[in-house]
């Protein structure tokens, strides 16, 4: 969709040879979907790939962390929905998932993208597009198996995969590996990229990530 | 010292009857004092004076918000850090403060703040940019009365403003004046800024507030 090097999400390097952007997003992140949006073309504009990775901040910032939900932070969740509703002005954005609205339960979703990765890696990544442009444009709960179905059909995938990839319990162990890689390379939020061993965090750090490829780093 | 607004910190309009923009930070705070060393010249280029505001993190992310200071909560205190060298680095910052070191108290330096923008309103500004100066490129604790009187003496207050500062209980009363009044707007973190309603948390976010002021929002 963006740029030439979308669809693959399968970390291969460039023909130039430069390491991918690692991309690190949440299915119920406002600001991972608005990151999702953009980091394939800054990437291309740079001459690197993507690799997308399923991030679960239920288990880094709630557990690891040891923090609340933003949302439910005081003085910060106010922002934060402040923030959300400027983001989408100025990006001719409109979220029909409400932002306050109860949480969906990630897993699934987060879970058969872990699988396609490894199973169907050529198709993971437009799935997981699907998958978010139906939670935060139609504001479906992408958490059951209907819905995911749904996802797969809409992405060109066989939505048989989805339900081989939900039925199989790799698809839990997988996203933990996931996980457990994303804690141990210090990341913690939705979104949060990683180049060439430097770390942004947070849709606000796509303008600084774009100078820093730019310049090769200071 | 950055544009002819500099140095006033008393709220005043300028010619054109633009709004100020309100500047929160805690001394304590190295991403408060990046902004600091930006924030007038930024609105002085939008015909914008700037207030300054001494806060407290410790009552606004501790106690209001419970959260973790940000260098002890985990993942996030090691990205702080890298993104505090990587943000000197490119802005040609030598900071003298270890960002590790144990925080110094920041309650005498803001009570002597608050003081000043009353009593002694045209001077409060310099005596704020040289507390701030002598804790991160000196690594001084401006936490006791000696060092305090030493900002004063280096911005060409008279110290003995900074000791009947010091002396006087209401200094107290208006410091916690000053951060009730921001949490009441909604302001929990360094740095802070807000302009014709509109609220802009930390120093990654003084270039959306620069686009913000010159389009006039969206």
């Amino acid at each position: 969709l963006n740029g030439p090097n979308a669809g693959r999400g399968d970390g291969a390097q460039t023909k130039s040879g430069a390491a991918p952007i690692h991309f690190w997003f949440d299915f119920i992140s406002p600001f991972g979907y608005f990151a999702s949006l953009r980091i394939d073309a800054l990437a291309a504009s740079h001459g690197r790939s993507v690799v997308w990775h399923p991030l679960l901040i239920g288990v880094t910032v709630l557990k690891v962390m040891g923090l609340k939900p933003v949302l439910e932070t005081p003085l910060k969740g106010d922002y934060a929905k402040a923030e959300i509703a400027r983001y989408c002005r100025r990006h001719q954005l409109r979220l029909k998932r409400p932002v306050d609205a109860a949480p969906m339960n990630p897993l699934p979703a987060a879970r058969v993208l872990a699988w396609l990765q490894v199973h169907a890696p050529q198709q993971a990544l437009a799935f997981a597009r699907a998958a978010l442009h139906a939670h935060w444009q139609h504001n479906i709960s992408v958490d059951n198996a209907a819905a995911l179905a749904a996802c797969a059909d809409e992405a060109g995938l066989p939505a048989a995969l989805v339900m081989q990839a939900l039925a199989d319990p790799q698809a839990a162990v997988l996203l933990r590996t996931e996980v457990d890689s994303a804690i141990k390379l210090g990341v913690f939020g939705s979104p949060f990229f990683r180049v060439d061993g430097e770390a942004f965090f947070g849709v606000d750090k796509l303008e600084l990530l774009d100078d820093w490829l730019r310049c090769g780093g200071w």
